[in-house]
């Protein structure tokens, strides 16, 4: 095995690039007066050591990544993850336990390496923030809260977020190749479908040429269908069959790098009622106005106000109306969705580096022979905040449906 | 759309094993003295409710799953949710908020559901139990607690466990389709894959395998490789190429149904010395003890101990020894992993209807021109204990490696 062939498979992040984020991280530390926060969920872990696993879907072993607001990394892990950290990471201060063990799964460990980081705990940060998750066990959070009880426990989830809104121009690269895939694969399925084909198969097809094109994975894919639109979109497909007249609905949370992209497309099967696609052409424009909007200075709330403009002026001769599902559009990274939100109430002011989605959606009712069903549409595209304003990353929707003929 | 295409596309389970798997739950809740339980993970909630969705990647939007020890159950899910519950679950007590909610993000509305469960809550059961996860952020579950405090809150993970932990037949179904699957894209792949194709490649043409043979999707797919074994296999594929004396071992989790596969496959590439080749062979003797070992009335200890003893016995004689990892195998069911643990602590009784993996692993040396590596080699079956013995789900490995010519 060469030298040469070694560093081909090296698979760790540049160094510095992950020295740049620990170090915005323990200033933002020393900053809020917190001594050292542990990590445990997969995004957070990822972003401040490199580690990557697929062994994260395993739930029966526990993580943890130690950051003191001065010094150095320490990583506790399962003796099952030893290789993947050396492989992965750069951390030197690596401990471990067989695991899973019911006794002390990894707590003894994990409060002593907390405790080392400064001769007198006072606070520690954890991920307690809203839209978090805990990588561990909640009694062991409880456990580890009451050893290391001198000290408060406080959130340092929001602080992590607050660094990670703004990607480097490698997390950019990352979505950008992922969501161009994905605009390939989509572009790519259209040609391919056919009048009478059903969901899965739909999701078949286009999955395999997700990979194909280059996405590592595609661990978000949902599809829904039916006349002029579809009840919702958040299921997996089913065998039902593309009949004259429906809508097909995809939204795809491809991977690469480790880092997601999130947008949907809508194939439009035969003779589709001219009412759905002058509601389909609102939402076009909404996603528009969305993106437009999207500038540096620009509050998160301002880019949803745009949407809600243009759905509201162009959707009520439609018997239509805006879905009130609280947001339209999100930040997207590391996680499917993150912070902030695109909704009417968050003040975030977008900074070059923010990866967004603009989301709009409209529901109407549809009469059907056996009742009225409740259908909707959404549009979903990704972008980047640039220095001059949005650039996209997905590629963008025609102005029409993707017509299956 | 006729009713017979409705009728096709419903995706509920039948509503008698839902009930049935909610009385269980109950009469161990009246046992243990618990009045109501709330569940947050995927697994759980689905098992309780038959709630299917893919949006639970996204993890802006907690979804609670109310049990009382007598009564209906309660769904507290976001609007964003509603349609997929209305597709999945017979429930008809759905209560919902629009989400994410930084405010209030369903903690005030799963209070007042719990509350509304009994006059006087004594004791409240959540997930609190080791190798569990809650669904929710940590700071919400802290101030439910506080806001019930006139109750205990105590885990009630444990007896959920114990209730999933015996499959019905519908369950071993679901885990044998997914395994049969597979198990044929495992046997394909030997045939296509050739001497100098990457670990990525290996992986690309498995998964679209894994696609057409029916496996719903392929969360858990590892690959490493190297001279004799691998350094483990726990990491996903890189670019790295198979070489003449390499080992490529892949470790598949797929689903179906919502149920999991584990288990993996090792092929051989050109010339592989013949002391890896034996102790190869000695694994496949341990998995061969574990699997007879798997008789009701066993314990996951004595299926432990029957592979320890063939590892001990065989692999002395070849400088290797068994890997500490911890255990040698696990439950597999809506988790990848879920208990009990194939581990010499570990007296869970084996009675019918539990579904294990068997999972010995050997680690040895190997001397290399640039220094002496440290490699290891996996073997995995999956299994249902019947009344008679076990019952293979995969199929059987060959005593051999999967050799590629």
């Amino acid at each position: 095995m060469s030298v040469e062939a070694t560093d081909k498979s090296d698979r760790r992040l540049p160094k510095d690039v992950l020295q740049q984020r620990i170090d915005r991280v323990q200033q933002a530390l020393r900053h809020a007066g917190i001594d050292v926060v542990f990590v445990t969920s997969e995004d957070n872990f990822r972003y401040l050591s490199g580690f990557e696993s697929p062994t994260w879907i395993n739930i029966a072993r526990p993580r943890y990544c130690i950051v003191p607001a001065r010094g150095d990394l320490i990583l506790v892990v399962p003796t099952t993850n030893l290789a993947a950290v050396r492989a992965t990471t750069w951390v030197e201060d690596v401990r471990s336990w067989v695991s899973p063990n019911p006794q002390d799964d990894g707590i003894s460990i994990v409060a002593e390496a907390l405790s080392s980081c400064l001769s007198q705990l006072r606070c520690i940060g954890a991920e307690m923030g809203p839209q978090s998750r805990l990588g561990m066990p909640v009694a062991d959070f409880l456990r580890l809260r009451e050893r290391l009880s001198t000290a408060r426990m406080v959130d340092a989830d929001a602080l992590i977020r607050e660094i990670r809104k703004i990607k480097s121009p490698f997390e950019v690269e990352a979505i950008r190749t992922v969501a161009m895939a994905t605009s390939r694969a989509f572009l790519h399925l259209r040609r391919v479908l056919a009048k009478g084909c059903s969901q899965v198969e739909a999701v078949r097809t286009l999955r395999s040429t997700l990979l194909r094109e280059g996405v590592d994975d595609a661990p978000y894919l949902v599809a829904e269908s039916g006349f002029g639109g579809y009840p919702g979109l958040q299921m997996s497909a089913t065998d039902r069959c593309l009949e004259d007249g429906m809508v097909l609905g995809i939204d795809a949370g491809c991977r690469f790098a480790g880092y997601f992209c999130d947008f949907n497309r809508n194939y439009a099967f035969g003779r589709i009622n001219d009412r759905f696609r002058r509601i389909n052409s609102v939402l076009w424009e909404a996603t528009q106005a969305g993106i437009q909007a999207a500038r540096p200075g620009a509050l998160a709330s301002d880019v949803w106000r745009a949407q809600a403009v243009v759905l509201d002026e162009g959707l009520g001769g439609l018997s239509s109306r805006r879905t009130e599902s609280g947001r339209m559009g999100h930040g997207i990274g590391l996680r499917l969705t993150e912070p902030p939100s695109i909704h009417p109430n968050d003040t975030t002011v977008l900074v070059p580096g923010m990866t967004i989605t603009v989301e709009p959606a409209a529901e109407f009712e549809v009469e059907m022979p056996t009742g009225t069903a409740r259908n909707m549409l959404i549009h979903e595209e990704n972008l980047v905040v640039m220095g001059n304003g949005p650039i996209l990353l997905s590629d963008r929707a025609p102005r029409e449906f993707l017509d299956v003929l």
